[in-house]
């Protein structure tokens, strides 16, 4: 074997990797909504703007042909991961996805979370993390030699969910500012209603929050509120808010969280949202959901041009798509 | 951040995804064997000759580069998934891969099949669906928005099985009119037989049913053949179809059906095809198997160049890749 | 539908897929360390060279556009199929990702191991196997039509493994002869150790075996070392080699060997390197681990330049970029 060609594989000074954008997100952490000022979402907003067109025009391009993505869910989430490798390879990115039986391998061992970070980064240029553990994505952040993305620690934030949800209600309505956004169901422990709430404070917005009596609010998230000087106001009707709402944000109530099952069964009736409760509800406005919905929004709304649920959860690609090209420093 | 750059990242006037061909199959579902004319057969068997064709030549192509499949699905089945994932990975498409985990995620909290196809449609172009629940696909196909390919709803139907049989036999033997067609195993609860069965019916062709009594073809389905006019014979011996069969089709049966083991094990032998037994069928033929087998064809028959088993799996891929790509507009 | 178009799809006179190198390690089985002689492991090192420099300058090529590989894991291990698949998107090939589920499909309904390959083979160009069983990928490459490469058989062989440990010390140290070499930790079960000892027996190198008496190098391997004219010395004490190692590759001691966890618990302590202790070694000399490790290596010295394990990871991925492309004809 001793007279093996040796002719370069690689003509290397062809080009060379580098970033177009290297202010703002350029290898930053995406880990909570609060590291996002103003000019952060409308600079991602706009960013995401140029990823739909180019998707619905295009399908998929070449941005990120030179990159991979890392996607590791130490739980399964079929809807983010699936959203993330489809923004991914829109582009036209590498994805080595590790969705499945990391758990059972590596951690297995005894390996931490910071030592299979460590490992992974070594593959690729960004990591998008799912983790069961508040803290795991910052934790993976401080240590990480690549940007890490968190795509959900537990109990904690969900920030592209965020992302997405206020993207939605920009791209469908035109504004955030002036509007009336109404949250419904539980508001107590639903993860997305905390995090919207805390980006929809940075704007001029009025809230109303609709909830039965045992899941209202957290009391510091409301202070905030009150203390950011928004508009807020508490109800268990959703017939009190229908009328003004120009959004209507949807969640499910954990039937897990009720002792008492016929609590729970009466509370779930207040909240289903009926194409008879939508003929109150203004012209112009928008239905929303995080999904899984498991009957608060009753399948006849989907033929409403205002339920807004399902291209919401297309915003979620595109959010996705700004954010890996952003921090990539190529959007 | 203020200041951060917003140069356009896409000139959107570059190209347009755009579908090159529209008639016949271009948005269409494919759900069931009962949805194909002779034309369409003819049709999609030139597209899959083509595939062949490139892949041997290139190994790969851009053909549906622009365009993302999400491969849902239910229920694990590694001989399926992998052929649609090469298939489209070899047209240079995008690939969401949720073949594992499914179960313990969205549908864990609830979540029906429509809202997750509903969700699934944002990311991609075309779903390929495999789903435990008789109808599933029918379902899906009837809400979706971007076409579904039926990958197998449990009992009921496996169209891109039936269609690679089918092309296997018109590409082995140069033609389907005027073969004898011998099917031999499980005839009663085989699902590939039912759909060869149904599309073979098309052609001028003799059957041959070869079973166990216990496990004959069910009788609305003969009687469908009959009232088409193919010529039909049952027996319970392969010796009774070896010498003139063209095609001999050969099942699983599958042991957990009989309560009586002994009775199973008699049967089995019945249907082993050994070397021997290929000495007595015809000099052109060849014997197929839908695969696993776990004994019915002896492992010295591989070496058999009438052995068409293996080429068999490979012409799913390229029965997918004409599929795929006549879907979405591109053959 | 009788009116299709049949326009052609392809030029198939465009472009021919061919091998660029058709000497060595063309259509090779990548099975054993054993494989390979000194002229081999400097050939794929300066390869893995290339695909390094490549990989640092451009992130991606198209050299395997062309090609499919099949990631057949049928034990998952994250850090094995990561490595793999990246290695493969990164030269811009296909890759079918069958890293869990397969013992839940196929193999469930009795399909044997070979049956399994000779049905993968037909989507692919390539397959990389991990199969609990020893002399699993060997039996494999006996039977496929694409070169298999052993992605680790139970205590078998790893051999990409040992080829990176190897190439990690060629590319930290600049050269292997005149190496001082440490093994420490399980000298007895770690299949690593093995490998890479059985390498480095083909250089000019000393082998110093750092472990408890019980945990020590099996005979065999030891005799083989003499017998080849390798300087070799055992001991109990990491203090003993610390000062003169070139390299100190550090292995985890497996808590589940031990009958009695005050002995492991005795045992650990004597291994643990610390910064303390690598303050007595070499200016210049590296830290290896084939990882996880549960508390080997402090998490202080990760820190310290010599600390190469974590550039071991990496190095592991170039080393897999070039056999992939090796056995491909194109490297």
């Amino acid at each position: 074997m001793a007279e093996k060609s040796l002719t370069p594989l690689f003509n290397l000074n062809d080009h060379k990797r580098e970033p177009k954008f290297t202010n703002g997100f350029y290898q930053k952490d995406i880990i909570s909504v609060t590291q996002f000022s103003h000019d952060d979402l409308e600079y991602i907003f706009s960013r995401t703007d140029e990823m739909l067109e180019m998707s619905r025009q295009w399908g998929t391009c070449g941005l990120l042909k030179d990159y991979t993505l890392a996607c590791v869910f130490y739980e399964p989430s079929t809807r983010t991961s699936s959203s993330f490798i489809a923004a991914m390879e829109r582009l036209g990115g590498k994805v080595i996805p590790i969705t499945e039986g990391i758990q059972y391998s590596s951690v297995s061992k005894g390996e931490t979370l910071i030592d299979t970070i460590f490992t992974l980064e070594q593959y690729c240029d960004v990591i998008v993390l799912r983790h069961p553990d508040i803290g795991s994505s910052a934790l993976a952040a401080k240590y990480a030699h690549v940007p890490i993305i968190n795509a959900g620690d537990g109990a904690g934030e969900h920030p592209t969910q965020a992302l997405l949800d206020l993207y939605t209600i920009k791209r469908e309505l035109g504004k955030v500012d002036g509007l009336k956004v109404a949250m419904v169901g539980d508001l107590r422990y639903g993860r997305t209603v905390h995090s919207l709430t805390k980006l929809l404070s940075q704007y001029d917005v009025s809230l109303r929050f609709v909830s039965p009596d045992t899941l209202r609010l957290p009391l510091d998230l409301m202070n905030n509120l009150i203390d950011n000087g928004i508009n807020v106001r508490e109800t268990n009707k959703v017939a009190d808010v229908i009328q003004n709402a120009d959004v209507l944000y949807v969640t499910r109530i954990q039937k897990e969280r009720f002792n008492d099952l016929a609590q729970y069964e009466e509370v779930k009736n207040f909240f289903e949202i009926t194409p008879e409760l939508m003929e109150e509800a203004k012209e112009k406005m928008i239905v929303m959901h995080p999904l899984p919905r498991v009957g608060e929004i009753h399948y006849k709304v989907d033929r409403d041009p205002r339920a807004a649920y399902f291209r919401q959860v297309q915003n979620g690609m595109y959010i996705r798509m700004a954010l890996l090209a952003s921090v990539l420093g190529q959007a």
